[in-house]
């Protein structure tokens, strides 16, 4: 994770005010189901942050490890990367 | 939401930090494994945070508009739940 | 669950027919990412027949349990309800 | 998808039988949370299938595209990888 990391981190940022907001609306006895949208919408946007660095790892990492002759290396990142989803859908 | 609700904001305020900690990560060129799963980590929190704001509106809301005899503010109220947790499911 | 079950049994019969698609996808050697395709389609198709369940069980089940006097049985179904929807996220 | 597709069909038989059962529940008006239970089952079974698939296509159709020569063949193969993940969470 090197080049074009800002987009990232900026949406990160984001997401912290996000949660702040949420954090607000908890504290000022919002409504439970506007509380219940807000943390919909929190993942929903931490779910497009990790599709970004999951497609630049594909691109970097995995392409890099799957092109080369290191047969262990290959299976290494293809373990990680079946692993990482899994705990995903949980 | 009324009582009891600092047990969620403290809950809130440790997501907004744990945020931080990856905006950090993507910033020092972590590796994108460790991020996506510190971004999963994040997001069962907030799951968690979610049980907590629903179970809270099971027990204080949907208990009072089921108990009442306005017809109309039960099915108001069940149908709300029915849309919050078919977002949450996207 | 009594009445009205006929939509929700057609469904499912729909989808294990779907599935049965599937095997024939695999046995045919079928493209991968068509069969992760039609897997996700099948999933999107028990998720509406869970909401059908769900819907179901508030207005009948829940609503009489809230409406009745009885605390711990109020109590009781909240709890089973709340179970049911973190089992599942994962 | 050509060798080793015998343990997958086999699992996709059983989540058929599973749906099955699951109508018959239906149909004999079982208690709404113990459907709810076994259809949570029958996706998690599907959960572990679209596993199964995803990591023959990552051994097999990817690794072969992103070891060619064809930058156009790679990126394709990348963004359909992404495509089906994406969907997978909705």
């Amino acid at each position: 994770m090197t080049a074009d990391k800002e987009p990232i981190v900026k949406r990160l940022r984001t997401i912290e005010g996000h949660v702040r907001g949420v954090e607000r609306m908890v504290d000022e006895d919002a409504y439970c189901i506007d509380i219940l949208m807000q943390l919909n919408a929190v993942q929903k946007a931490l779910d497009q942050v990790g599709r970004m660095v999951l497609d630049r790892h594909l691109h970097g990492c995995v392409t890099t490890a799957i092109r080369s002759d290191d047969a262990a290396e290959r299976e290494r990142v293809i373990g990680e990367l079946m692993h990482v989803m899994q705990e995903r859908r949980k």
